[in-house]
């Protein structure tokens, strides 16, 4: 992992859009073949002796908490969710790696890393196609590449992203402008939390528009250049507002911290914009906090992780009352790391 | 001193009006005879062998920091300030008493005191006022009680007062009607800080309008009757709060905790907010902070104070940031007291 980038980098992640050649794509699938789709995924594992690495979820044997619980992790996406009748997935223990299975395509293997680390996670990903392949056969085209359920992710099925956290370029209104930049470098970068207005956490992410027409390693090295260019933009506001107006965001950064360690209820909403001003501090150098623990933190305080911790059905108040008790938790941990 | 309101009564004061019978009353006063005033009151001090205990600060002679850093403590009036060439005021190094000379009558005698305890405050004052008359002829006029520059002290010359801490009641927007049945019973109350609208940090002085057609006894006895039915009703809220809204509560209080500890810059109006919430969590066993140190805290936070402490001329956001750092050292204080 490149911890030099962590200031600003919250994450990367690579996945593989990948169809069996002879089962219907979505969303012709049936039941049935998507039933062939997950049987098939399981004896490549077993074929390779990885099976006992990972654990098999089916979101039709799962609750919401659950459900929800694996997409605040970006281990499952909200469209699997979405497929509860035929999604499921197998995330590997350590959680860096999971496969999705009848989401948009049959398969959507993906690979995650904390801080910059986008080759890892490629030589990861690559390394666990090469092995199914070995016992499957994915649908390909030697002029289109692979062949996907949205012509959109055809070619390399490949999209690279980086998740980053730009508080201060979304202070200073330059996200709007960053947008249009790196539309034209074919690359498209959207909040996490809260499309449409602000986005909330000031997490955005980064990632490859097209697919096709460009190789992977391009695709690799044009999200990371651009990454590169929006951490040196957020880096130089830091240091910037830090300089100039010091008072003013320890101000912000402390503030935050004390709301944090010290409500006893709070909305994932406000959460999330103390959130980001905790991870600011830590950049700066200013909290006792690890960076670590604040990005387990980011899942931790989401509404089912807490409802998860809580054991009960919790909603509302008592959900929001839950939350601060896992921040305090969190924050009051010596070495505030796992 | 009653410990067992200190919940609610902040501080008790009384204050006796006193002129000196052959010199011309205010506005009448002249440079010479504002002089003379003082030079009384020091002989009369010092016949008492008393000098000792007592420090003269005269108005002309300080600044407006070393000034208002005494009206913070209550132990001078901001009419004093006001009258800067002649004003002065013996205080007693105990800070429990003080003697305004040239302020609107020639002396204002104050007794102050933490908590409820007017009967002492009373008892303190009378045995100051019978010292010096041993030595002094004050305006008596046996019809019409001590005479006052201003008729409406005439009589006992005397205010007792309560100052109250009344959050509660102000949440529940109860204090106009508070307002209008104290006003029948012959007394008055406001805002401490910020009259007219919300009273800052919701403390408020209720005291007796009239000074005459009642005698001392029964002047103290109507303010703590009143300041009893006050707390009673505070009390009954508070109680409410923490049963039925717990967390509601909790997260006020703890909200304003975090915020007083861990803030960079604040201003004294918000700071005055959360001192409010502070005082009451102490109240409800809530805080790991003593009554007295909240109190103490309330004056040594204000510009004055903050001004005085930091040895150098601050205004604005330097002072906002310097409050913090006052703050904060207060409230880490190992055993929050003074």
């Amino acid at each position: 992992m490149n911890t030099s980038k962590r200031d600003v980098v919250v994450s990367s992640r690579i996945r593989l859009a990948r169809n069996y050649e002879d089962l219907p794509f979505s969303p012709g699938e049936t039941a049935r073949s998507a039933e062939s789709c997950s049987q098939r995924t399981l004896e490549a594992l077993s074929a390779e002796n990885a099976q006992a690495d990972y654990i098999l979820y089916r979101m039709n044997e799962m609750d919401d908490v659950e459900r929800y619980y694996l997409a605040e992790k970006h281990l499952i996406s909200f469209d699997l969710i979405r497929k509860s009748e035929t999604g499921s997935a197998y995330i590997r223990k350590d959680e860096q790696v999971s496969i999705m299975m009848n989401e948009e395509d049959h398969l959507r293997i993906q690979a995650i890393a904390a801080g910059e680390d986008l080759s890892n996670s490629a030589l990861m990903i690559y390394r666990i196609e090469d092995a199914l392949q070995k016992h499957v056969r994915f649908a390909f085209d030697t002029k289109l590449g692979y062949l996907t359920a949205c012509p959109t992710n055809a070619g390399t099925g490949m999209r690279a992203s980086l998740m980053l956290h730009l508080p201060m370029l979304t202070a200073d209104k330059q996200m709007g402008i960053v947008n249009q930049t790196v539309a034209k470098l074919g690359l498209i970068i959207r909040g996490i939390y809260g499309e449409g207005s602000e986005a909330l956490g000031h997490l955005y992410q980064i990632s490859n528009q097209a697919t096709l027409g460009r190789t992977e390693e391009e695709i690799i090295r044009a999200v990371l250049t651009v990454g590169d260019k929006l951490i040196d933009m957020e880096r130089a506001l830091r240091l910037k507002a830090h300089t100039m107006e010091p008072v003013k965001t320890e101000d912000q950064i402390f503030r935050s911290y004390g709301l944090l360690k010290y409500s006893r209820s709070m909305p994932q909403k406000e959460f999330l914009s103390h959130w980001s001003n905790l991870r600011l501090g830590i950049s700066l150098g200013r909290l006792p906090v690890t960076m670590d623990s604040a990005d387990i933190l980011l899942e931790d305080a989401q509404d089912a992780h807490v409802m998860k911790w809580a054991g009960s059905p919790v909603t509302g108040d008592r959900l929001d009352e839950r939350r601060c008790a896992r921040i305090r938790r969190h924050l009051s941990r010596r070495n505030n790391g796992r």
